[in-house]
């Protein structure tokens, strides 16, 4: 691992474990026993590594069209690996909107890429409907479902958090049996 | 007003517009023309301020059991008013966990009542079922519900701003059709 992505590593691991509040680059410098000014040869400020660890989660979990789930079984299966994705950044989803008013450059990236997200569950749901396993013929039941399905996975670990519930890697998984139960109302008979 | 309430309220537009982040108390004291003496005679900090604006929020939507809704129609009518109430405060559901990162007496307070607030929830889905309008056999489908329910009125407008949508008095009014549709697979025959 070179020294760029050490740094990159370190941040990540102390925004997780307190806060990119309490996280200044001093603090990250220190975790790995380097100078501030090294870490600030490598990167401007600590709003840059934020961005550019969103940009490194945001690889490990875009699936293009062709490899989006036709299943409820494969759905399940690529919602487990987001999940693992999700813990690995958790203090992005924790903290989202205030990184938000800190950094418009982010923020942007994120909206951009969330529409794009939307648009993609949209098309899982399409895949489920083809392959007879939803069934859903209202157009306003769609946008809930997928309203509820991005509602869940950008903010489930806050929800478990505001319930005094322990937000840990098991816990987390809740949100599989979550959108399950969402989608539960439009499952055909076959899939019942 | 007194000069203590004009200090809250000079705090909550500020917060509002910008962010608790970056409205020191400088800042909200700047806003009502006194010296930051003067505000700290009145508030030992920040962190005081943000608490005192919880607990009255807390006042203006805390409904006791009995006066819990009874009907979906007398549910959407107090919805309107929490979605009212909702928007004064509109700074606390942006940046929530970020101020329990900084405050752990504030979201011990908070988590208290937001398990308090999903009983209620709970009971008024309970009264739905009693007379009528829902019908949900399965203790799990009540269990999705009420997280759904709590899921969305905690963090539906920070969904509408992650989807680039604006977030205005208007656009948050949606979480009542996003409730209604949540409900909308267990309303009896009498309702649909």
């Amino acid at each position: 691992m070179s020294r760029k992505e050490a740094i990159l590593e370190a941040a990540r691991e102390l925004f997780n474990e307190t806060s990119t509040q309490s996280s200044t680059t001093n603090h990250i410098a220190k975790a790995i026993g380097i100078s501030p000014g090294n870490l600030h040869y490598h990167y401007k400020n600590r709003e840059e590594i934020i961005r550019l660890l969103y940009i490194q989660m945001r690889k490990e979990t875009t699936l293009s069209v062709d490899e989006l789930p036709k299943s409820i079984a494969t759905l399940h299966e690529h919602e487990k690996i987001l999940i693992k994705v999700q813990w690995k950044y958790r203090f992005f989803f924790k903290e989202m909107l205030s990184l938000f008013a800190r950094d418009s450059e982010l923020e942007d990236l994120y909206i951009k890429d969330n529409i794009a997200h939307r648009r993609r569950i949209r098309q899982v749901l399409n895949n489920l409907i083809i392959n007879e396993e939803l069934t859903i013929t209202d157009e306003e039941d769609i946008d809930f479902l997928v309203d509820s399905i991005s509602l869940s996975w950008q903010f489930y670990s806050s929800l478990l958090h505001t319930i005094g519930q322990e937000v840990d890697a098991d816990s987390v998984q809740k949100v599989i049996k979550y959108t399950s139960a969402a989608m539960k109302p439009y499952l055909t008979k076959k899939r019942k």
